[in-house]
């Protein structure tokens, strides 16, 4: 039995793209995309997508180069996670809240050789592209020039705006394309399909890398953890830039659903797209709910019944929001994962016993952040020390740690960090958590140099290194701070060097600090407040003891409406309780 | 990025065996099976099927060693899903309506060294161990010992019978086991998990091996495919020994579902577990629509609303039998598939615009056969000469091909017939079929079920189901008989219900027939020849054996002039007891 071989029959390589082919000849006519006035079927997308892929390897795009991409949830963006994968390319989704500094270094260590932008992201690309130019070697100007990648821009295939950053365009790539062009087979399902950044907690952005294999079995998880049935509407409220959008992307083609693209997420456009395209599915970081339910009555429209379904991450929904949003005409389930579990590692599994309980509770239990989907094939807590499985008792903490064929290669270019993620075979999530009696796993904090800020996760280490660079800065720490809308802000402890005049109105302020980061940092990372302390608290060797801040922290309270922070003491909350987690989606 | 390697972290083979052990995890107190009085949760079933495991192997079942099973849908049946592949063996189920000598040969060409089974099929195991043992060579006793496999009575757990052969007992194998034991991960996925032979169409059944990876892959494609949500209550009307129960034994744990086991598929026992235990699902052969139909009001029970979902297959259901069907609380989704595909390959979608269409026309595209499920790579239909795919237009023939990772490793021991199958990079299902432009395929026949009547093409499969539309067919099978003049012409073999006069000039005739017949078809369709039955033959499976039938129109002699049919028989054509059904699920 053992010697039947595998052949090209009974062995295809696990990819991604199967999804799209099979789209394209069972669902032709259906609708896969919705962008405004724009909408294809998959047909279309497919032929879109062959095409879009001939052009590329006309452009001697090669098997595993890199080609990157910053643009909003538009089809463009959509249809490049099929057509790059086709060239034998690997997808590169960039952050677009990231500042051009950040963008410049992922440019760099990607090697990306072409970078696809979008016309309302021109002036940052161009930016990143100035900063990439002059970093580089100026002794080469060979390899200035070919670490340069070739810029085409994407304008709005719905209100073309003719900006141009050289000379290609989207729309351009694709008519020059051949709609008929074969790719082929995938050689290896372990090949690489996407590259996708995390700030992780160093300064610098770590390339986390997809699989065909990893990717597929993800996708197939994730649609059968969060039940979703044949023909959704999934509309666009996640980035696709944030694990390819939670593998919805590839998810979405799975099921011959339909794509509503959205450009921007106001809650105008949500509510209005939901209600005109009668939505299903959405996926959204908590911060999402905040805009659904701050909207103004004339932004509002009715929401179709059923409820829409919502998969929610990046951070835990808290209870009370929860509470709030379902009304409205939402259903929400919780899951938790981290990029380099290509998205979702663990789902809150709804029992069909728990809809007799009172909401309050529903919605606790729904807060945990639940079970593995299935391709995952363990998931665990351990001690660190040890790594011995702590009792489910829901009490003993340890570190949550993973394995699976869903989880990601590694760390582009960086085999130490590969390692110590993978360190006992098993991944190491840097969360920290406990699991219940009952098998549902909840995290109780969260790596401690990750800030989870509106479903973008921002590097203390990265904010302490700017503020370190300013002259006055002795000392510097930052912290997770609660905050209303964003479910945390930055906070920076900061002890500053004795001024030279001795004039207290030369010392240094709030404000000056924060200035100082707009300038070095991507904006949603920069402190939402500065607290000045004569000297950090620090252990005997001399570490700075950031839970006794993380616990200072825990008692601001930010005032949203006049962004003003008024400091008080909550004396209900005490903080141990309430470092709660903080999941990294 | 393609240096990145596989570690034990990144890369765990697929396995169903993972099911089982998350379903222990996140599902513990959850009811697993229901079987008369006897119920488990999954805590105690996967604790019985590691106490099995660590019993087979301190019995030395080795690596890719082969346990046989013969037994009903009891919970035993179930247990050996996981507990065989456990201990490292592979999983051989018979098919219970075998003969003795069938029986005999499976266990010879499987080289099976357990052989469990169930207390009811005792004096059949009896038998064909006599056989087996008469079979063995002479020449050496030591051989012929070796060639008789460990037997192992299963006895009703629900209510002992006492009936042994030999002396274990499977119970006891369960206490003697070890509920800590740990099997350690499978080491490849391209190892075997289960053998399943088919009946095909030559004499001799084939070994179909199936590999941890596609079992993995076959499950989930089905779960999503015919969108079985979490906690199903599932119930064995579909044999397990049926390509593993069309992978729902993986399957149902997968989902944290409930098994309801059944000794027998009789009305009364199904409506009455359906009632009992709100069944939500079931898979079956059409065969079982008409023990549901005929129920008698005794036998009957309310079907709790919302309707228990079928997934039927085997053979095509008659969209007459689907409209009958479904008012009683059922929803019938259609399935194709064979035993080298691991089950369903394809499966009839709902769409949700046929909705509105009248519940005769939604019949007749359920019926069809439908589309890939997701793990299978592609399916076509080809020009079996060229190879050249047919135009999707509905009308053009051609043979049905199959490629993906869900189709078996191979033929046990029959290299040529697994090179025959697999040729040309596609397995070849022999199975003839049409591609509609929507892209959803229909069967057009089963291999040996066309007919070819004066150049034209006719499907048995379209008369039939004409035929079945007769107030007064009960059964109808059409297959070719020779034609002096049109080379074939169709002949219907029919049995009729019985009428209500009991007076036999009310009888239906052969001119009544066939005056509907050319009412309702092309005539060049029409039967030149009806015979009357008072049942027709069928195999253990409830399949028509129309090889019989065409073994009996061969001996059919037209007279062209006179419309006459004179019987003869025609000693070159006798009926070839081991040609079993076409429909292969």
């Amino acid at each position: 039995m053992e010697n039947l071989s595998k052949c090209q029959a009974n062995y295809v390589p696990l990819t991604p793209l199967t999804f799209l082919k099979r789209a394209a000849s069972v669902y032709a006519n259906r609708t896969s995309i919705i962008y405004e006035g724009t909408r294809f079927t998959w047909r279309q997308t497919y032929e879109r997508c062959r095409r879009l892929a001939y052009s590329l390897r006309s452009l001697n795009i090669v098997k595993n180069t890199v080609v990157s991409v910053l643009a909003p949830n538009v089809p463009a963006t959509y249809e490049m996670h099929f057509a790059v994968p086709m060239a034998g390319a690997v997808l590169n989704t960039i952050n677009s809240r990231l500042d051009s500094k950040n963008i410049a270094t992922i440019l760099r260590h990607s090697e990306a050789k072409v970078f696809f932008v979008d016309c309302e992201f021109v002036p940052l690309a161009r930016e990143a592209l100035k900063i990439l130019i002059k970093d580089s070697p100026e002794s080469s100007l060979v390899a200035a020039e070919s670490s340069i990648p070739l810029v085409i821009v994407i304008d709005d295939v719905h209100c073309p705006t003719g900006v141009r950053l050289g000379e290609l365009e989207y729309e351009q790539m694709i008519q020059m394309g051949n709609p008929r062009f074969e790719p082929g087979d995938i050689e290896d399902e372990w090949d690489p399909i996407a590259l996708n950044y995390t700030s992780g907690t160093t300064s610098e952005p770590k390339g986390v890398v997809y699989s065909h294999r990893g990717a597929y079995l993800s996708t197939l998880s994730l649609i059968l953890g969060w039940e979703m049935g044949s023909e959704p509407v999934y509309m666009w409220s996640l980035p696709m830039f944030h694990c390819n959008g939670w593998t919805f992307t590839w998810g979405v083609a799975a099921r011959g659903g339909t794509n509503v693209c959205l450009r921007h997420t106001t809650a105008y456009d949500m509510y209005r797209n939901i209600s005109l395209h009668k939505v299903t599915h959405m996926c959204c970081a908590p911060i999402i709910f905040n805009i659904l339910l701050e909207a103004k009555p004339h932004e509002r429209q009715q929401i179709p019944c059923p409820p829409v379904q919502i998969l929610t991450g990046g951070a835990p929904p808290p209870a009370t929001l929860l509470e709030k949003i379902e009304p409205l005409g939402f259903h929400v389930t919780h899951a938790y994962g981290l990029t380099e579990a290509t998205g979702p590692a663990l789902v809150c599994e709804w029992q069909s016993k728990w809809n007799d309980l009172p909401r309050h509770d529903q919605s606790k239990l729904k807060a945990r952040q639940g079970v593995t989907i299935l391709t995952l094939a363990d998931v665990d807590v351990k001690d660190p020390e040890t790594m011995v499985s702590v009792p489910r008792d829901g009490k003993s903490v340890g570190e949550i740690v993973l394995r699976g064929s869903s989880l990601m290669k590694g760390y582009f270019k960086d085999g130490n960090a590969t390692g110590k993620a993978f360190k006992g075979g098993w991944f190491q999530t840097g969360d920290v958590g406990v699991i219940h009696p009952d098998g549902y796993l909840e995290i109780k904090d969260r790596s401690k140099d990750v800030i989870i800020s509106g479903g973008e996760n921002i590097s203390s280490v990265e904010v302490e290194s700017v503020l370190y660079k300013h002259p006055r800065v002795l000392e510097a720490a930052v912290v997770a701070m609660p905050h209303p809308r964003w479910g945390e802000s930055p906070c920076a402890f900061v002890a500053v060097k004795k001024n030279r005049t001795g004039n207290i109105d030369d010392d240094v302020k709030e404000a000056d600090i924060i200035a100082y980061c707009r300038k070095n940092l991507s904006h949603f990372m920069v402190p939402k407040k500065v607290e000045f302390l004569p000297e950090l608290p620090k252990t005997s060797t001399g570490k700075i003891q950031k839970f006794q801040l993380r616990a200072v922290a825990k008692t601001f309270v930010v005032n949203e409406s006049n962004l003003h922070q008024n400091k008080k003491r909550n004396k209900d909350h005490q903080p141990h309780e309430q470092l709660l987690s903080m999941s990294r989606l």
